[in-house]
């Protein structure tokens, strides 16, 4: 997958970013979006109980404000987690001091921060910067805004989708624009994937909040890169309603491409990332066993380093799908990587060797398990377990 | 912990090894326990549903002949799982020989293999070398055995405790010696941990599963070197009950001591070791919940990389703690580490961070969350995830 020049932001949207002093190296790391006019919002927020102080202020703000949304406020190289009773105060204050900048009610801004957990907020530096920030603005490219919200990705992610449609002779056009930030809980005391997906389409706050769980449960709930849920994870739904409503099949395919687009390039931007994995389990119960098996193989550490060194080991396959607590026949389950068959009917299956090894070291490696239970299926991304990524999370000092 | 000079075998018991060429180093590779007289038998087998054909043989010979077992025959080299019927039928005829040769019957013969995965079992050569196995047994050291079961273990792995009673005036002495190889499903292909704890304590079988079972669960049921459960892990017990009953408790304590000091060198030779995790979780509702969360902690990939590291990165710890799946209040728990203070109240605890760090390059980083929700507690132990783990399992071609 190649990542395509950067994209606008639907129409209603404007986004800019500025160097606050919070990351020491100098680069951009305060990220603001805002509406023309109030935006409808809706979010998917970290499971996770030791939760943020900017989520836990941008939940009880999206409560009260989900169709009056200003403006989005994230900052890099400082999470504001595990910051108790301070940080919340400090993640309110950044909001306050943007709410009476812009002149909107303080409630009508969200807000999220990444970086290292259980440090302080520099609230005063955010406060300096933000008559630059709004100032900053602009429509168009998401660029600046993608790149300011990095920690230690390798590179900014964004995706997009037009949608066309016609009501009697008039041609519309609407545009879902997504930037991500990732990967995984990865870099030492990182709190990580932030997620963004605009649209100008006219949506109710009900409406965008279901295309956005239907499209998160499909790709960022599909991915993983170290099986650690971060305290500030997040993906933000916001719609200007300005360009009136398409059919909803298609803009429902358009958040769910989007978003699909955003988890693959996290997942391709995992440290130490050298080589990718897809799960595909069919033949399934449910699909909630299909997605437990598939998760279970993806997240293996045993296939996991067996993909980073291109070895063809399946038996490891099946022992991480027989412990997966989904009940299968192992006589009947039949295995194949990139297409080639592994084993079946209870025994290793015939293979040309040199074609199954092609298999593991492609770019992203297809495994393939029919459980011959049933006709469910799911799937699951991850990636190979590398030295550099144990290296990255290791090698650190505070 | 350092490991004594091997020990001897409890009364009643004979065992010895041969090389039989599965392995190709020419290294022992068949070891053999025998009782002098019928033995008293109990297991703890994997439970993962991708079974190895041993294990299946051994259930239903268990089930049949608990109180009666001649033998216990392990090969290293092959694992002899997912090979289906034909492996089913290569380890029968492994112990139907074996019986033959003994003049036993074949369902008093117990086995287990352990090496690679989805490769058929060399019976030819099992068999050919089977009389010399036989002839090789003996009382004493359990060091030959100990050394034909290692697959990728560094050393062998053992521990007995002794035990002395008095009924009137008297005394009585009996052992209980255990012998493992390990450690977690760690090499390419490799399935992996088997232990034996013998004893020639009296025991019906009922006590001899129970105090296994309470064993089991305390020791090799709390660590975890990668996640990955193996298609060929078990525990067996064996009584030869010759000499008499000691006290329930100390029996108890002692089979409790054996398994948690096997337990303890399967993770001290894990791949790649080179620093333990021991998590404590404290202030549990239910000693479930104390499990849970010490268990998602000692297997975060952050948390291990983080120990790797020498990093005093206790965000990881709390940010594991809280997706853990237990519920608790963020702003009441107390995280220490070596018996520093790090978090409480909600906020980081100002700590002395060279103390911190030496408390992070501990031998045993001793890691101790206070959840404040009541008093259950429990354990787990695993070990940093380091660069080498990551080359052994990636950069082997099969």
């Amino acid at each position: 997958m190649t990542q395509c020049a950067p994209p606008v932001w639907p129409v209603g949207f404007l986004a800019g970013s500025v160097c606050a002093g919070i990351k020491k190296q100098g680069v951009p790391d305060l990220a603001l979006i805002l509406g023309e006019s109030p935006l409808t919002a809706a979010a998917v927020f970290t499971k996770n109980l030791v939760c943020a102080a900017p989520i836990q202020l941008s939940k009880s703000h999206l409560a009260y404000s989900h169709t009056k949304i200003s403006a989005l406020l994230i900052n890099s190289g400082c999470a504001n987690a595990a910051t108790g009773a301070e940080g919340l105060t400090r993640a309110r204050r950044a909001t306050t001091a943007l709410a009476a900048l812009l002149h909107v009610d303080a409630t009508t801004v969200l807000t999220n921060s990444t970086g290292v957990i259980g440090v302080q907020l520099p609230v005063d530096r955010i406060e300096a910067a933000l008559p630059s920030l709004v100032a900053s603005v602009q429509a168009g490219s998401c660029e600046s805004f993608a790149r300011a919200i990095m920690t230690t990705d390798t590179r900014p992610k964004w995706s997009t989708r037009t949608i066309h449609w016609t009501v009697g002779a008039t041609a519309h056009t609407c545009r879902v624009t997504g930037v991500a930030k990732g990967a995984g809980m990865i870099h030492p005391n990182m709190a990580t994937m932030i997620a963004v997906l605009a649209t100008d389409a006219t949506c109710t706050p009900h409406d965008l909040d279901a295309l956005l769980r239907h499209a998160v449960d499909r790709s960022f709930h599909r991915i993983s890169v170290d099986g650690d849920t971060s305290t500030n994870d997040s993906v933000f739904a916001l719609a200007s309603c300005t360009s009136g409503t398409p059919p909803a099949a298609e803009l429902a395919e358009a958040f769910d491409a989007v978003a699909q687009d955003l988890a693959l390039l996290v997942v391709r931007d995992g440290e130490g990332f050298e080589r990718g994995i897809e799960v595909r389990v069919i033949g399934a119960k449910t699909s909630d066993d299909a997605l437990q098996v598939a998760r279970t193989i993806a997240m293996s550490l045993l296939v996991r380093t067996a993909v980073t060194g291109g070895d063809p080991n399946w038996g490891r396959i099946l022992a991480a799908a027989g412990r997966a607590g989904v009940a299968f026949n192992p006589e009947t389950v039949r295995l194949s990587t990139g297409g080639i068959e592994l084993f079946a009917h209870g025994a290793p299956t015939a293979s040309d060797l040199a074609a199954v090894r092609l298999a593991f070291t492609a770019e992203l490696v297809r495994i393939e398990l029919d459980l011959s239970m049933g006709s469910a299926s799911d799937h699951f991304w991850s990636c190979g377990l590398t030295k550099r990524y144990v290296e990255i999370n290791a090698d650190y000092t505070t």
